[in-house]
């Protein structure tokens, strides 16, 4: 069984029964494929309880949302099982588990996750996980920290930048993070309505000078082996448990591309709350999402740092006080990209539920104002803006 | 005829025939080997009037002047061979030709360059080339600028990154440059006069601090394919020509990394000329080497510039005025790989002639002492040091 081809409703059931680890492989008898993302087909397998046990995901040899058109190398299977290995080493509890991997079917087998939620649809709705942030920061900070250079043998890290070179998939995000959002292109996608506001990014030196070295740092600084699209949508939340999940985009980048494209998304919500529920909830929740950008800041520098002191190999970088020099150039990465994931979203493809679920149209353009101009000002501001408080208090400022 | 085997003086000769590429292979009959650098076998083939006809280079695998319980890879000819090639494509002018290249035995055939004279030992003895300066600017311009991400499309250049990583030949960097100067280490080797200054380089926070950040863009930082051994040593000379040798040290690296070794190299023969020469010539000489030092920087500075002006390709890179800032980035990167080379080439393990053939003690170790000082000062002071007119500024304050 191999040679690949798209697997239909009763290969993925059949699949799981071989491949899933279970003790009862007969008990699955169904499948629904619940692929909502742009790029795969994905199957949760059912027993015949019709309880939920495992996950099949198959790489589609074309982007989903866009048709056979735009096709797309089936090898990002192979990084993101990779990927999933490493960061689920390095980082166990916070990594969804990954049980299979068939590099001809270009298919993984991964833990079921029916008991979480994603964290984007439970932002949307207001509902708390007060841990959730800390974890993403723990994440971050682990599976950062040990794939950098602080940590990893010279000759290893070469040889893995090679294993996780993705030119695909980076390209993607080359094309829609750093160029579409600031020229005029058909996939853009905005309310007129905010136009003028668009148009400024097209023309503004300054900012365009600051996103063209955020690319060019995306493209040359391979500093730690990225998720590459850790947003909340690529998060599953439970009480006190968090687990990240698809890792296609995976490669050797720089640090506060993760860590900014987790902020930015925390911050799209906190700029669509207003949009999204009753005026007193929305506050609430704004304050919450503020005190969770604050925590996974702290979580991840913090652990970082406590991981570099205790941890560090290279004798160079192991000096006191170096990797708290170099946490400072992740933070004003990190402003850079978060600011840039907040443009991409608003202006460019591919666009965010937060915001898309507004059902009031002009305040959906209000929102969507918002979250441009911040991610304006962050790109802008990054040399300026000292540490996560003023990063908070910039926010607020914002309206 | 492959397998490999190391040659010997007939070898060479009954090589360069065959593949020497000469109309008259015959005629070539003795050979004399030449090496004097740490790695290789270098022959010179003469032909029957003794006139020297081509160079025959093999790598071997072991590092020469330490023995073969230093191995070190024969792939290393394989990355000389590749980035000549595309250096030369680059920068003909400035290149040294490669006639032929064989990846078993890790030999290359090369133009014959009798006609020059390596360039260190030119300055060391007071022989201008009034054009060299400007030609090196042109080929850091040229070869960074073509292989950066400014012009190369994504994809080419990160298959480019695999080809050319080059563990091995980086680690000797990683430890020799960036290491070995700033700890007690066997290899170190300078008068003990000296062993005030170089304690004060192992306890200086700051210093060690920007040294690590050096290492750090050195590890991670893929910006252009780089020669990555820039120095007066592997550059011929003749009257108004130059030629670059030497490219085994090749890798996607910091751009600063060889602008910086290239005027390093410089700013220690300035350091050495008044235990070389007379007083009276040792003062003009250091004038043109200073004067190098500005032509070797703006030559580059204007031709990357020119370069990024017309032939950028990256849609968000090429928006103008970002080369520009880019570049001020490239300078802070060169002074502080200057200061590491001024300061590796005197404390750590690879001296160089300049300095080596001082006869009197006492002006060697005041030689030594000002080429110690003024890497500490460039490297601490990078981040000041606004333009090349700062920078000679400030080698003149050193002394």
């Amino acid at each position: 069984m191999s040679q690949y081809r798209t697997f239909t409703a009763a290969d993925a059931v059949e699949y799981a029964r071989e491949f899933g680890g279970l003790a009862d492989p007969q008990s699955l008898v169904s499948s629904q494929e619940i692929g909502d993302g742009n790029l795969n087909l994905v199957f949760k397998i059912f027993d015949c309880d019709d309880v939920s046990r495992v996950i099949i995901k198959q790489a589609l040899p074309y982007v989903r949302c866009v048709g056979e058109s735009w096709p797309l190398t089936l090898d990002r299977a192979r990084i993101e099982a990779e990927v999933l290995q490493i960061h689920g080493k390095l980082c166990p509890a916070h990594t969804v588990k990954m049980l299979h991997y068939d590099p001809e079917l270009a298919v993984m087998v991964l833990e079921d996750l029916s008991s979480h939620a994603i964290w984007r649809g439970e932002q949307i709705k207001g509902i708390p996980y007060p841990q959730a942030a800390a974890q993403l920061g723990e994440y971050l900070a682990q599976t950062l920290f040990h794939t950098s250079d602080f940590y990893q043998a010279p000759d290893k890290k070469k040889a893995d930048v090679i294993r996780f070179t993705n030119p695909e998939m980076c390209g993607i995000t080359e094309e829609l993070f750093f160029n579409e959002p600031y020229e005029i292109h058909e996939r853009n996608g905005y309310p007129r309505a905010v136009e003028p506001l668009v148009a400024q990014l097209r023309t503004d030196d300054e900012l365009r000078h600051k996103v063209a070295a955020l690319k060019h740092h995306f493209l040359s600084h391979a500093e730690a082996l990225l998720h590459g699209d850790v947003h909340s949508g690529s998060i599953f939340v439970a009480e006190n448990s968090l687990k990240v999940i698809d890792a296609e985009f995976g490669f050797y980048g720089p640090m506060g591309f993760d860590v900014g494209s987790a902020l930015g998304n925390l911050l799209l919500n906190y700029c669509a709350l207003p949009g999204l529920l009753a005026p007193r909830e929305a506050a609430d929740a704004r304050e919450k999402r503020l005190e969770e950008v604050r925590i996974t800041w702290q979580s991840f520098a913090e652990g970082f740092l406590s991981l570099a002191a205790e941890k560090s190999r290279d004798r160079a970088l192991a000096y006191p006080g170096y990797a708290a020099g170099f946490l400072n150039k992740v933070w004003r990465d990190t402003l850079g990209y978060c600011g840039t994931e907040l443009i991409r979203r608003t202006v460019g493809m591919s666009q965010v539920a937060d915001i898309g679920t507004i059902q009031d149209e002009a305040m959906k353009v209000e929102c969507i104002r918002q979250a441009i101009t911040l991610g304006r000002t962050l790109i802008l501001a990054a040399e300026r803006v000292e540490n996560i408080d003023a990063l908070i208090a910039r926010v607020r400022q914002n309206g």
